[in-house]
This record gives C-alpha cells, sequence and structure tokens, in this order.
C-alpha cells in the first residue's frame, strides 16, 4: 500500500468532480450541497414516477442510457430539461455522485407516524416498522431506505435531533426508495415507542446482548429499534422496547454496521411472515 | 430542509476538522490520508490484540474512556504512544473519524485463496468464502468484512484492479474486523471461481434474478459473489457461477445496497449451517 502522490493543483482541481466509486461525501462538504438537489439516474426517474415536484432536470451532455428515458418521461410530465456540461453538475453536486442527472426537486415530504400505521392498514397487513434511534451516517440510512423498501417495512421512524434527516446523501444512497418509504420524524423516540405499544405493536431493540432473532417470534405487529453507529441504543430507549433480539456474532468483533444489522432483522422478519425455512 | 449557511471561512476551518458522524471520506480526499494510518478506537485496539506492527500511537490529550486501555495495551507492547492536540491527529487523518486515536501502522497483510481454505480446513469447517466481483466503495468494503468476521466466513477474495482495497477508510469501516478476516487479492475474479470449484466450493452468485435464497440449499462448501455498486456482477463471472440467489423484493426498487446484499446471504449461510428455523 503506497501512499499515491497527487500535488496541491491536482488536488484543487479535483475537490468539485465527479466521484467515480461514489457514494459518500464528507459530512463538512455535504453542508455545501443544495438541499433540494437530487442526484442521479435512479432517484431523479423514481421522483419523475412518483410525480414528485420537480423544477428542473439537468443532464450531462453525451450522456447515452437510461437519460434518455428520463428525458422522455420528464418531456410527458412537462418537466424542463437543460443539457449542461457534466462539469456544471459536478460543480452543483459538490462530490455527490450523479451519473449525468440532477434534478432540483421539492422539499423531502415526512409522513407521520400515523400515516405509517394507517398505510399497513390500508394494505391490510400488520405494522412493520423501523424506529432508528439516533443514526447520524447518511449513507447508512440510504441503505436503511431502501432494504425498507425490498423488505415492504410500511415506514421509518427518526429522531429530529441529533440524527440525520433526508439529505441529498440518503436519497442518493437509498437509490431512489426515498420516494416510496415513508419517513416521519418524531422528537421523541421513547414516546414514539409507548404509542406504538398503545396501538398493538411488539417494540423489538436490536442489540448485541439480546435472543437470537431466529429463534424470536417476530411475526405480528412490529417495530424493530436499531442503535446510532457510535453509542447503539440508549439506554431509555432500550428499557421500553419490549425484548432485544441479535445476530449470532461468529467472529472476533461484536457488532455489525447498523444498516446491515437493520436488513439482517428486517429481512427476518420478511421470512417468519412469509413462512420460509 | 434548509440549506444551511455557512462561510467561506468556516468552511476551510472545518476542511481538516473532526468529523462527526463519521464514516464516510470523500475519494478524492481518501487520497491525501496516509496509507499505514490506521484511526478510531477499535481498528487500533484490535491492531495491539493482533500483534501488528505499530510504529506509533497517537491519542488526543485529554480523551477519556477506552482510550486508557488502548495506552496500556501499548505500553505492555512496547508501542510508542503520544500525547497530541485533537488537531494534530484531525490534520493527519484528513477527515477520517478518529475518537482521539490514530496509529502508523505496518501495512495490511493479505493472504491467498490457499491460506483461506487452510483456514477453514483447521477449524474443520467446509469453506465459506465471499467473492467480491468489484466493490468499489470502501466503506462497503469495510462493513462486509465486519458482517465476513460476525458470520465466521473464512475469507474474503477483491479484484486486485477496478476495486477497491484495503485502505484507512475500509479499516476504519471495518471497525478492527479487518485484522481477523483474511482477504485475498486475484489478478481475474473467474479464475478464482474456477479454482475453487476445482476444490469443491459451490459458488452462488447473488443478484436479482436468481432463487430465494431461503428456498436454495447453502449448506456445504460455499463461496458467495456480490456484484460492484454500480453495475453488479460482470457477465463472465456470472456465467461461471453455479447458480443465483436473491432475496425477495417486495417494494419498488429493485437492488440492495451490496454490503446489505452481502450481508443478508453471509447470515443465510450460518443460519442453514447451524439448522436454525
Amino acid at each position: 500500500m503506497k501512499r499515491r502522490d497527487e500535488n496541491t493543483e491536482n488536488k484543487v482541481k479535483r475537490r468539485g468532480g465527479s466521484n467515480r466509486s461514489g457514494s459518500y461525501v464528507r459530512e463538512d462538504v455535504e453542508q455545501d450541497i443544495p438541499s433540494n438537489l437530487l442526484t442521479g439516474r435512479n432517484p431523479v426517474m423514481e421522483a419523475l414516477k412518483k410525480g414528485r415536484g420537480i423544477d428542473k432536470i439537468m443532464i450531462a451532455k453525451g450522456t447515452e442510457g437510461s437519460v434518455v428515458k428520463i428525458a422522455a418521461m420528464a418531456s410527458d410530465a412537462g418537466v424542463e430539461v437543460q443539457y449542461v456540461q457534466r462539469s456544471a453538475i459536478d460543480r452543483i453536486a459538490y462530490g455527490l455522485p450523479h451519473q449525468g442527472v440532477a434534478a432540483f426537486v421539492s422539499d423531502y415530504e415526512y409522513s407521520s407516524v400515523d400515516e405509517i400505521l394507517d398505510y399497513a392498514e390500508e394494505k391490510n397487513e400488520d405494522p412493520f416498522v423501523v424506529i432508528l434511534d439516533g443514526i447520524e451516517d447518511p449513507h447508512n440510512l440510504g441503505a436503511i431506505i431502501r432494504t425498507a423498501d425490498a423488505a415492504g417495512a410500511h415506514g421509518i421512524i427518526i429522531q429530529k435531533r441529533r440524527a440525520v434527516s433526508i439529505t441529498p446523501v440518503v436519497e442518493k444512497s437509498a437509490a431512489g426508495a426515498a420516494e416510496y418509504v415513508k419517513v416521519a420524524r418524531v422528537a421523541n423516540i421513547t414516546q414514539a415507542i409507548t404509542s406504538l405499544q398503545k396501538r398493538g405493536l411488539w417494540i423489538a431493540a436490536v442489540d448485541m446482548d439480546g435472543e437470537c432473532c431466529w429463534k424470536t417470534n417476530l411475526s405480528g405487529p412490529i417495530a424493530v429499534v436499531i442503535g446510532s453507529e457510535g453509542r447503539g441504543i440508549s439506554r431509555l430507549v432500550k428499557e421500553t422496547c419490549d425484548f432485544v433480539v441479535s445476530m449470532p456474532m461468529l467472529g472476533c468483533v461484536n457488532s455489525l454496521n447498523a444498516s446491515n444489522a437493520a436488513a439482517l432483522v428486517m429481512y427476518e422478519i420478511v421470512r417468519q411472515r412469509t413462512g420460509k425455512t
């Protein structure tokens, strides 16, 4: 592993440049990204499908593939499309990967906890909710939204303060799933849990000292609580939960990445609900 | 979602600053991080436990908690500890989160594919290998290493070119697990697969058009292949695999984050091996 040489000029030149590997933006840089920017093909395409308010779509000249479909959908929807130099999108996106497509969209619309439960009722399904106790990493939140969509969860509850909200980085990481998954912001996670318990949901904290989730009954109305990356689940929140579940840890390190832990428990719920062994 | 105001001076001041939420570093900034830097409490502690060569450990003055244990372990191991201003670590780490601890360590030592298979034999277990066909995101690679450790996989095979290798960002994201999980780099993934097949392993591609992994027999000697974030598994690699598995996708978006997909399949292997239903 040799350190790659790089001179200052090159560094400066690269600063606003496109990010090939594409999915992380440093938090201090993230603040520069316009909050109503949506980048990437999937996010922009899903926003068009969902009929989200879009002021303008920018497409890098010479870009091929699915952008042609995006341009056609925009035209059908009466949304203005501008063909610009790729560098123009680079500048606006501040390092957020964009695959040659960016859109200025209306603010992300949060849902309420009631809307999440109503949605489960509408689908005639037992509520399946994911509660995030202070996730700070926008890529983790994006991945959790993406997996929540795939696993058919009815919604995600996040905290208003000391946690990441739906930002352009989150929407990019969610690969379009943020258009579909209901996300509610609450002031107090413990109160939200108590109110869900009153509505008949079982609350499972996901933590390392829990019962193996394969041996735990996760069927029925349920919410799973995932802790923050650094501190895990806060003591008060954990005490409010009905039980604690975990994955078997067979290695040397004793915790999982938050989005991986969330994915494993969400899909265990799906497995139990669908009766697969 | 309002755009937060920030003046240029503040931006410059923050550039090398610590990153509270802590787990992403932009690729163009990542190149500035010294390749032999290890940051964060878990990574440095696991490196000490594992007896990795360490030139020096830097601890931010006034830091409390587990750093006291790190300092004691370093002293036992005869490793120099320097107490410095937090800003000094900030400057070296270029935005990589460090929790007040950083170390200059020996190069990461890759394993060979044979060493991975020998390790399985040593443990008297059927080989359980993860093959990454071009993962580019260091946070995904870190999370996959962390989960591979937790799931008891014997090793990971990555590609030498057009893929991320073990960098400081990867080691930080792996939260110390990179010390334990064997990672082999190969020039050609397809050849590696063929040679594993000759050694009796079944090769499962993880892709969206596969059989539901809950219904597929994943017991016995196995390697699972995860595709890259943007392009998935390359055609040639997929054709070489013995079968394709997937997770049920119940939502609107049709793929998962690479590390989430890897976690789900790895733990399904664990579930089938341990006979849990």
